[in-house]
């Protein structure tokens, strides 16, 4: 059987007691750690299970899944994936790698940061798409975002972006050269996503989002340091010191908001009355 | 300090390790039981918590919340909630009452269908805002559900529809007579949700969907009896042995669609071919 296990969001405390038992007795233990981090090391784990545990990077899940598979037939694999094992397409395929090796899978779910976002106080039934947020390059900007967050404020809706982490990549430079070195680990900051929002509104100009427009900083959601900062964007893009250490993501509010939200979220808000000005004027409009 | 403490999906063990241990040394602990279920009763929680759980009916949560809040400041208070504790608004409320009762809280976030639905295997970045179906009766058949989807679908993007539960509401004859006697629980099937949406697809003629339109039922999303069943809306009509006891929800798909996803979830189809045809025919367009 193949078992994907959710960790949760934080340490090593958030995986569930189902999670725990198939940690515990699985043959081979995998955590993947590519698309997101706990906030603690892999050491902190491994001695919490009773377990070493291999690191499955990018490399070994999409290229090489049937060494993680091996013998999955008549043994149990735990393959650990941080938050819910379905927050990311890679896990996708695994699973179909499975079947169409007659791999028994189970999921055991966990929280998510598109479910745990919530504890922001903004109501998750009025979100619309996730994007992602990409560290850009000199000549590599991915703008895909701007589309999806139009959709999603034409009709009211907030967003939340996800940003980048680079994890055990190569540079482009060692890339090119064919060389296996890699980078140190990179987390992108709600400064630098907000940063990297305006940039692209400043070269577009069609007026999807604004330096006045309201959102939320978000950090180590659901761990006990959680942190949020609300704000206009241009307030969010120096706030890195208040969020401080990674993981950071950040919600983009949509015009249809709720009293209750308002209520909720202005605790966190940099300048509550530059927010309740902006509030007044924009929000708690029904599109 | 007040905890609200997620229970996850389907059984006793998918509370996390964290959430358990706030259980074990809370003073009072409360369990939340009108919004969702698990699938097992409160004495098998009961037993494997080794606490007695007071049941946090609606009444008590949205009218007598300092009752559960009570001295708070100063000793632990343990609110379950199935799912993770933001899915659902009246517990924003607690949290603000809590505040201005300056009260200290935490949030122990667990899996929750908003993010569990994943393991239906359409992307999670594909879906829009999720809406609510309530239990028509002859005279209320409250449809905003219908201009919701509509913007879901605009713009290529699945939909979550989650479905009515019913437990300890006195019925309406009671009701207007001031007795308080409850109805036997009510869970709504995918079947009952399916036709209540085509009812109104026909009663409003604006094709926002229709009898064909692909879409997936979901029975105990998380748990070990799990089930997917894939197909178009009317025959999702009569799938609801085939899905099996509660809780039940539907996904309807968008129109921007994957081919990762397709690969995926076919193999949960009612008629595979007539899934493909449909498929092909519109789907896995961007829009």
């Amino acid at each position: 059987m193949l078992y994907l296990v959710g960790l949760g969001l934080s340490d090593e405390t958030d995986i569930t007691v189902k999670g725990l038992e198939v940690v515990k007795k699985a043959s081979r233990v995998y955590l993947e750690a590519y698309t997101s981090i706990l906030l603690v090391d892999q050491s902190v784990l491994e001695s919490y299970y009773g377990r070493s545990i291999s690191i499955a990077d990018r490399e070994m899940v999409e290229s090489n899944s049937d060494e993680i598979l091996r013998n999955a037939q008549n043994e149990d694999v735990a393959f650990l994936v941080v938050g819910d094992p379905f927050g990311a397409t890679t896990h996708t395929d695994l699973v179909i790698r499975a079947r169409e090796l007659s791999i028994p899978v189970r999921t055991v779910p966990n929280a998510s940061i598109l479910s745990g976002i919530g504890a922001c106080g903004l109501q998750l039934y009025n979100f619309g798409q996730t994007v992602s947020m990409v560290f850009f390059t000199e000549s590599w900007k991915p703008a895909s975002f701007y589309d999806k967050i139009r959709e999603n404020r034409a009709i009211g809706l907030h967003t939340l972006v996800l940003v980048d982490i680079k994890v055990k990549e190569p540079s482009l430079e060692n890339l090119a050269r064919g060389r296996m070195i890699y980078e140190p680990p990179r987390y992108m900051t709600v400064g630098q996503c907000a940063a990297q929002m305006l940039e692209i509104e400043d070269d577009k100009r069609e007026g999807v989002y604004s330096r006045d427009s309201l959102a939320i900083g978000a950090a180590r959601v659901g761990g006990s340091t959680e942190r949020f900062v609300a704000g206009t964007l241009e307030e969010l893009c120096s706030q890195d010191d208040a969020l401080g250490p990674p993981l950071h993501s950040l919600v983009l509010l949509g015009r249809r908001t709720h009293e209750l939200e308002l209520q909720y979220v202005r605790e966190f808000a940099v300048d509550k009355e530059k927010w309740d000005r902006i509030w007044n004027a924009d929000y708690g409009k029904q599109q």
